[in-house]
């Protein structure tokens, strides 16, 4: 007699072989005993219900086996269980599916931009080189430039999902050298406001999405990295910088109100702020413009600060977004300020001369999302194929 | 007196200023007049049904202006008329649309592979080669290898859409360097006709989604570059290679029965096909093995020819897809009979050894679909970005 547990995805079922004449021979109970685990097999049987209670399996039936074939033999030694391979990517499929057809419906048009890009890349950050037909060429390290290029085209609202590279020495939790990035960048009416606004929406709605329609995914990475549900808000806190500094201060923690906050400081701001305000998702904006792009717009009213915004999970930052300078002469003025050769972005400065909406967008790391929203510790348990400074296979 | 066409998207409406005591004044009216073409406007005022019908805009109303304000000026010429620049990024995006919904109705799932891969690809191609942190890496030329890889996990069914890098030195009208590809894996329960019955109902429900919604935006192609509506059939055309070389053979062309189509005898064929069975979309399959790829599974009744397809449009090939072999042995024997070095792809030959689905896919670019689904003449028409061996701006 055999037992064979078969499984397909999350569910599973018992399979009975039972020596019988003319029905099971000895060989084939043999033959099932030998098969290795994660092997593929086709099984044919008849199914019964069992007068117990199935423990072992996810499904309350038997199958009387009456044949078995072997498509295709594992072998007998998995390099890891079923039972220690998380299951985070389906909601990074979910997410992302929530993204794009919120967007969608808020009348983003998703495009694709190159990743190839000639020179090197616009932020001055470590990117990847390449020689490209005997051009210099770097990997995009975001779609900012051919976003906001659409942007001044016919496109009012637009959004991507692709790959992203980042060349950086960062052996974080919370880095990765190739990650997914959704981005999206929209016509400003009035306010920069109006994309935090699309910010809030668009994550309560995907974080709605996945309480409700992946409890099963979320129970399965629960039982392995426990995790409690993420505390957010039906309309998200927004903070502007100095506020939060001002919180930081009455805690006791003095930071520079025209630099920039670290990562132990943003982790501290969070707590500060769900202690506070009762949520582990908020806004913080109006950041110094000394630590934003050349192209973010300043504040109207104070120069010093910027039309930007950062986007925190569990007190970790998951955005940057701003509204971006849309008139020519002041974005060539503000790039030769901050030391860039325009020369160098001048098909970038020449796409605002002929007919530039006020405009602003966001970018967010798909696998930092799932990673804080699951409050897991490391971002590589949120990729199917991991890339950092030493990770380039599978 | 001044007359200002105003446009969003496509919509367009005439604006009317009068000098009017208190309401408009001289000044007014000579800045409207100063305007420059794509200048982004806001405007104040009262809408009007003219007397006569409006020729020269989309909107049937006229617009009594009274206030206009000037957000951001474009320069006064323009690098490219409006009515110059083709919309078919707009198909574009329907087309992908609709290969995400229909694909995730038939249980496929989305996933994202790294596009930065250790060594060199697996196609002996011409792939980018870069510097990955003193790895040799190269961009990835198709996520063939990690669509296996998923499908040998715990992904029945999966699909990728992200870009492809090629370096070849192809200055075509239908080669880029970086394109973006559509692309799916699946597991087959007993034949790859399943995976052309994929294909087929799916591009079927793209060109018919393609019709029915884009009648507007395929207009705008068709005025510009005029095309007929592509011909293809409610189940489509399935042909056997050697029924393709006979077909040739009937029309005087002989092939080589186990050699490839080059380009022009494949238009040969797509001719002789629309001639014979009114369509222009058609599969091709049991290709001859000495041209596939190592992976790809051999016929069961002659291995001279192979479980796999390629797919036409107006005679021009969109796909190219295979069964592909599950048995880790039979893999490195075939790897290793076409002169591979096993050891450089010992990853993805180790993870057939995990238990391993019967399985194929296909892979299609979808710029090279639009381009010939509207008959353009030139595929760098169909993309936002183009990548050709010497465009590599904006």
């Amino acid at each position: 007699m055999a037992f064979v547990v078969v499984r397909e995805g999350l569910f599973t079922v018992q399979c009975v072989l039972m020596v019988a004449k003319e029905k099971v021979s000895e060989q084939m109970v043999k033959f099932a005993n030998a098969l290795s685990r994660e092997s593929i097999v086709d099984v044919a049987g008849i199914v019964s219900v069992p007068g117990e209670a199935m423990k072992g399996t996810s499904q309350q039936v038997e199958i009387q086996v009456r044949k078995i074939y072997c498509i295709n033999r594992a072998v007998p030694i998995l390099p890891i269980s079923i039972e220690d391979a998380a299951r985070s990517e389906k909601e990074i499929e979910k997410a992302e599916k929530i993204f794009r057809s919120f967007l969608r419906s808020e009348g983003f048009r998703g495009i694709h931009t190159p990743k190839l890009m000639g020179g090197t890349s616009e932020g001055g950050a470590a990117v990847f080189r390449l020689d490209y037909k005997g051009q210099p060429a770097c990997l995009a390290q975001s779609p900012q430039l051919h976003k906001q290029i659409s942007i001044n085209g016919d496109f009012r609202r637009v959004y991507e999902v692709g790959p992203v590279f980042r060349a950086e020495d960062s052996f974080t939790h919370r880095h990765l050298c190739e990650f997914t990035g959704l981005d999206a960048e929209m016509e400003i009416k009035e306010h920069y406001s109006e994309v935090m606004d699309i910010i809030d929406r668009l994550f309560v709605t995907i974080f709605d999405h996945l309480n409700e329609n992946c409890k099963g995914e979320l129970e399965a990475v629960s039982r392995q990295y426990e995790f409690e549900p993420l505390k957010y808000l039906r309309k998200t806190l927004q903070l502007t910088f100095p506020e939060g500094v001002q919180m930081l201060k009455e805690a006791g923690i003095e930071v520079d109100p025209y630099g920039d906050l670290n990562t132990d400081i943003e982790r501290k701001l969070g707590k500060l702020v769900r202690d506070k305000y009762d949520t582990e998702f908020y806004i913080l904006h109006r950041y110094p413009s000394a630590i934003r792009p050349f192209y973010t717009m300043p504040c109207y009213d104070d120069p010093l600060y910027s039309n930007s915004f950062d986007v925190f999970i569990r007190g970790e930052e998951i955005i940057s977004g701003a509204q971006r300078i849309h008139e020519p002469e002041f974005l060539t003025k503000r790039a030769e300020a901050c030391g860039i050769d325009v020369k160098t972005i001048a098909t970038y400065l020449d796409s605002f001369k002929f007919g530039a909406w006020p405009h602003g967008g966001f970018g967010v790391g798909l696998e930092r999302v799932v990673m804080l929203f699951c409050n897991l510790t490391n971002i590589r348990k949120t990729s199917l194929f991991p890339r950092d400074p030493q990770r380039l296979a599978p």
